[in-house]
């Protein structure tokens, strides 16, 4: 894993953020995201690679053959999902085992595309969990049901992000996702271009609803 | 006419906000976004009665009556949008004059639900407005053929406001007027709720967005 703190005193609050299917833990946007949140929000950040991404794929360098890997796994291997709630939860039990989180301070989860199909399970799953950014995924994919099975347990504030031209999840797909989300406290953002296209403003409006909804959780 | 001004200096850059339905130009609303927006983003902001709407209407108490008179000029008036276009032109013209904004200050417009249905148009039709915040509203009403149609001519940034549950459009309503909107620069911002349970969240986004947008604006 790797962990961002504050330059100085212990973090308000702790972000887990989940990296994109192909990418790795210490991909250049969420390293600029942690960055970002914790010199401007005061947080630490925590991110882990996923299942078969980045450690846990050695040897692998060919990009085409990293995304194969990934479908594999997300396609076959019946514990991808369980796996990395599993996973989240112990790095979760050990981030607060450091002591790098101020007293009374809260627990975030961020995460896109896969961030969101491993990420949305674990908030659904982990109680300690107080607010999420999730998005660029839909009732779609090998494990579509889980994601909808799942998305009914999430109550806490979640802001969801789409692209209005993503070429992986139609707009369908997208909005039946966020509908089926339990939370009454969330919100759909939605801006043109292709799926990897997020834009500065957008993870900027996301590293801010965390800390706004983790600040007021109670 | 309603203006407000900053406390000191001119205003780096003009408003124009546009009221809803039944509502008039110093509506609760629409003078707590001035009120912030000139404090905060240091803007001057105009806000003028829609037709039938306010010192237009006189003698009209009744708020269920009020409505009635504008969605009977809205039905039945062939000016109604063009009466507005023009009002909102004139007056545009007439605050100008004023030297209340700072050379190079630029212009945006801010409307929901009847603020689109009558802003829309001034904007597919004003070349001074360089950013727009529109939404509560689709392509629906007496007017929805005008929407349609000015709507591929609005190219400038616009943010559209739409609610999840809005009992007066459907959410295919609202999502093909946004689709409609020309301009590349959109961003579609959906929350739970009815029409007018706009969150006070989305008011300081929509400020935030036009003010960052006319900031950039050529």
């Amino acid at each position: 894993m790797v962990l961002w703190t504050p330059a100085t005193g212990v973090a308000d609050h702790l972000i887990l953020a989940g990296h994109g299917g192909s990418g790795h833990k210490l991909e250049d946007y969420i390293a600029s995201l942690a960055t970002g949140m914790v010199r401007h929000q005061h947080v630490a950040v925590v991110s882990i690679d996923g299942p078969v991404h980045g450690e846990r794929l050695t040897g692998v360098t060919d990009e085409a053959q990293r995304r194969l890997e990934f479908i594999r796994a997300w396609s076959s291997d019946p514990h991808f999902t369980d796996g990395m709630v599993r996973d989240w939860q112990e790095t979760l039990d050990a981030v607060l085992a450091m002591d790098v989180l101020a007293p009374g301070g809260h627990v975030g989860y961020w995460g896109l595309s896969m961030g969101t199909i491993l990420g949305l399970p674990f908030v659904a799953a982990e109680s300690r969990v107080g607010a999420a950014v999730l998005g660029l995924m839909g009732v779609t994919g090998p494990t579509k049901d889980r994601l909808l099975t799942d998305a009914v347990r999430v109550t806490v504030p979640t802001f969801f992000l789409a692209q209005w031209d993503d070429q992986l999840v139609t707009r369908e797909e997208a909005l039946a996702l966020i509908d089926a989300i339990a939370a009454t406290d969330k919100t759909l953002v939605v801006t043109p271009g292709p799926h990897a296209a997020v834009t500065p403003e957008n993870f900027r409006r996301s590293a801010e609803f965390l800390a706004d909804r983790l600040g007021v959780v109670g």
